[in-house]
């Protein structure tokens, strides 16, 4: 039989011993099978520090991001045998399509965040300048820089392909490499997938490394500049977290665990509503999708007391016409579990989930019916819905039986208000990944999400205005944070750049301006301004550099101006119009020029009119008007080029300039950003 | 004997034991006890989180920092109680400024954060929208709330007042209650301290506990909506991460360690320059103030291999003129250790870092010459410099002494290029809170920062330039993070409103526009506009509602209007005069109207031009200019209320208003914010 091979330092490495067996979760078929003997961790985390890092570091945030996207297209052209190769894990077409397509989406918006959010460099620039001194000599600029180690991902068996995809893309974006350690049970699927990232080329070596099987020694080799993340089990979670390496060197760690998330019905939402139905089929959904092996399944539906029939009566309504079987078959709703182990393991829970509640969907007596397969080889159960009718049992709000298994409870029991009471129900869970209220009623809705956002990592509000574009309970998307306290894991991750950030160091450096300028990539205020015989707008990106200033003016405002733009504009507000008004005014002495006034005056002093590398102003940013201009005061205005960013595929670039416009005092009256698009050399017409 | 005091579940309670004595610093003679015994933690918590949290919860951000605001001037108005006291912990009237007015700054700053960077409400709105579909009816919001537990602070003996005073302001300004659980060493300083809080009332109840002793059992009734964070040596902190209960809980968890510093002498500042003498003034300084009890102390100071003697003939000169002994006497430049265990403990590691360099100041053997004090009782040792010519050795970068001790040792070993070689030695402490580079030259501090950023939490380039304002190696920020990873605990603390968030849990609200806007408090774009009989521009902040929108125009924007305001303005910019130039232009299909026009004709359009509430417009923010407008087109602008802030202590508040200009076929021209000051009712003049 065969053994899948590892990709370490660089090479497709086969184990040295014949490994464990992998089976078939439909047929319990051996597919192949899985060893980690052989794997010299140490060499492995070197291979992706020495060899993975400095070729990362050495991208801008912008080059890494068209990498992502260039590797999205290649899986996204390949993701046919993905598919197919996901039925082997009981995945039916729309599960597969759930993880692969969901992974190939996670990588195709980091790229698009990168591209957008971050700038075409290697620092990361968190927040402003903090001024910590009045000169303005010393100032204060936090940064953020990428680990010098690995993230070591371990991942679960459930999601194959989405898992070490929603790891791997901001580790990478963020400029640190990845070793992902794939779940025995899927190892296949995350096999394959690794080979099409390696058979692309698109990623530079060390940036990824694969390991199927078990992790070995592989903890012993961490450093504080690594980072460890993992999904899986709070016990798994735990052992690693205590590992003594880990602890003694402060190793990075975030877990994502199972949690018994739930999902509550309004008590507008009664039946005939749309808010009811979406309840339920959303119930159902998470029920089946993947089986329910998913870690943001809804485990607890609390609904309003007198609803309880109600709901029941529609959930096991749709839950009967749901087909269980092969997932090859079109007509299979629910495909198998991961594995006849975890067959056991859902059995096993259940039963003291029944401890608490009864069936009212699904049965453990009945010899399950599935379709084109065969029950006792496949790992086949049948949805199971409980009903608990008293919500204070212990077992609903602590047994996550990771499959096809929910409880319905009610709430609402006259010692609180609704809201109060099932927002208290949510928190019972100890720490969710996600939890959804149904609802049309926006303060429920706010009553609920506040009173229990703190025990949770996302939350969903469904109802009729947003389900027609709504992701669902069960999605993590990578623009929000993934993860949730407590019984949850305490982690955090995706989120955007916020993900990116967990995999490098927030670093507060001082300085002067001139060396923060430096450092960062971003012109400083304080630091020096170069005026040159050139206008800046006449510079094309490549020449142009951070600090080119343009100093223009002075122009008087006089009290014509005023007027005119007043009557011009029809911004005749009486701080522009009337003296006596103005003056009565607690922030001005008399009449002021319009802030739109002085800043369209600015532009006609540092503009170059005629065509050139300059081509567009697309926007303003953070504009203050500091002090009122009065007529006749003489106003200057200083340009100096704060931020460049060349487009990696297009013929121009974004610059950011500093605006400063003083009066004849040298006191700023305004401050702002003047957003520009620049072109390049090559393609420019000047 | 006297024993402390605990002040807990709302009252002073005395001890049931005798407890341990504490000596003082000086002179040895018992001050007085410590114990915790008696003390029901799990009261205490629950004191915390079912009195403190909620009259927490109910403030918003403003509220919260008006009241630290108070609290910081009342502890200046007794500050000098608190100097007087220090003195016994062998402080010297200096170090006790750096400690107690340290402390008292930082509750001003989260006071200053809190009022001008939060919202005056309860929720935290993390970074923007994220539209989650096409049609805009479902979105993204990160929020942030308050932990509903406990913010339990195990303090370090080092900074009996800044050290309680920085973990409760963050937390306090979060909505979180705090623990204090003091060092037992110096308990008696932070026991005044919080008989200060106490005494003012200023502060609700519940939101500050103090326990001085041991810990006992508190950890086991820690859950997972509960905070811990340590400050202190890195054994004790792996001792707190891996407690069971901790750990089982995912508790979130913060440490703050000792960490082996370093400071980097650029090869630039070569005898005679500022930097040469600014690098040995403040490793003198870090050396010799709190008597180097300081976890941000140099411990290792690395030079340029040709200046080791001229940075040794410096720094031993000035080093000699210190005179150690009572820190009351106000000629004395060192005072006391915190006590003779820590005399103890200093002289042990000490023998340590001998097995690698050998001492150029500071003798094991003399006996020590103390002023005004007994050698032997009081905790005193003189400073130790060392010398180690080989920074290979591992004691330095691994060994701290917590006293006045550093290791000076060379780089630049022909190996690599220096400012590279500089880097490396400084990420051979393995993490640390704080380097510093001290260089006139920009480059050599970028390569150095950009080097090793990666294992500090802050980096301090010190030069000729900034140093009238600098704050020096030593001193945390409230502004600036402060926490280091690997050796220096791997946490984060402070930073702003970073270290309000280390109290919070983010989540991830999805649902449509309405909804986020009622959880919210802010305006979510695709939110209901009120359009009301009255000009939003004329109601009173009290009045005000989120979604009150004024929708003005259409105006047509003519070919005459772009001409004239070209000329008005001078910004005759070729893309608004010249239709030829203008149509070559790859953004534009002739000449545009200036995007500054459009927004001046906006405000004139939305404008409400008679004296009322709103009193001025003090800036715009994220002004985009999305689609060119061009001469004939007919521009309509709607506004609507975004974000209400009243003052507190003002009789006005600002008002953010999302502007959006669309154009006669419904596209937006431009979006933005318009923010203005908006008068109260009360003392308005309309």
């Amino acid at each position: 039989m065969s053994v899948l091979r590892n990709y370490v330092s660089g090479q497709w490495q086969e184990p040295t011993e014949d490994g464990t067996p992998l089976h078939d979760a439909v047929t319990a078929e051996e597919i192949t099978r899985v060893s980690s003997a052989g794997v010299d961790w140490a060499a492995v985390l070197d291979h992706g520090r020495r060899v993975g890092g400095p070729a990362l570091r050495e991208l801008t945030f912008h080059q890494r991001a068209a990498l992502l996207k260039s590797l999205a297209s290649y899986l996204r052209e390949h993701r046919g045998e993905l598919y197919e190769l996901s039925a082997r894990t009981g995945a039916t077409k729309g599960d597969a399509k759930f993880d692969v397509d969901g992974g190939i989406g996670v990588l195709f918006t980091y790229s698009s965040k990168g591209r957008r959010e971050l700038p075409n460099d290697t620092v990361h620039v968190d927040g402003g300048p903090e001024p910590l001194g009045k000169g303005g000599t010393f100032l204060g600029q936090h940064i953020a820089t990428p680990l010098r180690g690995v993230a070591v991902q371990i991942n679960a068996f459930n999601f194959p392909v989405w898992g070490p995809l929603e790891k791997l893309a901001p580790a990478f974006l963020a400029g640190v490499p990845s070793l992902i350690k794939s779940a025995s049970q899927t190892a296949y699927l995350t096999h394959r997938l690794v080979e099409l990232i390696v058979e692309s080329g698109i990623l530079p070596e060390g940036s990824v490394q694969l390991v199927c099987g078990s992790a070995g020694d592989l903890l012993d080799h961490l450093t504080e500049q690594d980072q460890l993340s993992f999904t899986g089990s709070a016990s798994t979670a735990q052992r690693l977290r205590t590992h003594p390496n880990v602890v003694a060197r402060s190793v990075r760690f975030n877990a994502e665990a199972d949690s018994l998330n739930c999902s509550i019905l309004g008590p507008d939402a009664t039946p005939g509503t749309a808010e009811f139905d979406l309840f339920v089929g959303q119930l159902v959904t998470e029920m089946t999708v993947k089986a329910g092996q998913k870690c943001t399944a809804i485990r607890r539906a609390f609904v309003p007391a007198p609803l309880m029939d109600d709901v029941i009566d529609a959930a096991t309504e749709r839950l009967s016409k749901i087909k269980v079987g092969n997932p090859s078959n079109p007509n299979v709703g629910m495909g198998a579990l991961a594995s006849l182990e975890q067959r056991e393991e859902v059995r096993r829970c259940l039963k003291a989930l029944l401890e608490a509640g009864r069936l009212v969907h699904g049965d453990t007596r009945e010899r399950l019916s599935v379709v084109d397969a065969d029950a006792v080889n496949g790992a086949f159960v049948p949805p199971f819905l409980l009903r608990c009718d008293d919500p204070e049992q212990p077992q609903p709000h602590e047994v996550e039986a990771f499959g096809p298994v929910s409880t319905i409870m009610p709430y609402g029991d006259g010692r609180s208000a609704q809201a109060q009471h099932a927002a208290e129900l949510a928190q019972r869970g100890q720490g969710s990944l996600v939890g959804s209220v149904v609802t049309a009623d926006a303060d429920f809705a706010r009553e609920v999400v506040l009173g229990s956002a703190s025990r949770h990592g996302r939350m969903l509000v469904l109802n009729r205005h947003n389900a027609g574009e709504s992701t669902g309970h069960g999605s993590p998307l990578p623009q929000l944070v993934h993860g949730g306290p407590g019984r949850a894991g305490g982690g955090e991750e995706l989120g955007g750049v916020r993900g990116m950030l967990q995999h490098m160091q927030r670093t507060a450096v001082q300085g002067d301006p001139q060396t923060l300028t430096a450092i960062t990539g971003e012109w400083m205020p304080g630091s020096s301004r170069t005026i040159t015989d050139v206008h800046p707008f006449r510079k094309h990106l490549e020449d142009l550099r951070l600090g080119d200033t343009v100093v223009a003016g002075p122009r008087t405002v006089t009290l014509d101006d005023v007027e005119h733009f007043a009557e011009f504009t029809g911004d005749t507000f009486y701080a522009h119009t009337d003296e006596q008004a103005a003056a009565a005014n607690p922030f001005f002495e008399g009449r002021v020029a319009h802030g739109y006034l002085v800043v369209s005056l600015a532009a006609g002093l540092f503009v170059s009119p005629e065509p050139g590398p300059v081509l567009a102003n697309y926007g303003l940013e953070n504009l203050r008007f500091v002090t009122p201009t009065y007529p006749g005061d003489e106003i200057t205005v200083t340009l100096t080029a704060k931020r460049i960013t060349p487009r990696q595929d297009a013929d121009h670039g974004e610059v950011r300039w500093d605006a400063d416009v003083t009066n004849q005092d040298g006191d700023s009256v305004a401050k702002y950003d003047v957003l520009t698009l620049v072109a390049k050399k090559a393609t420019s017409d000047a």
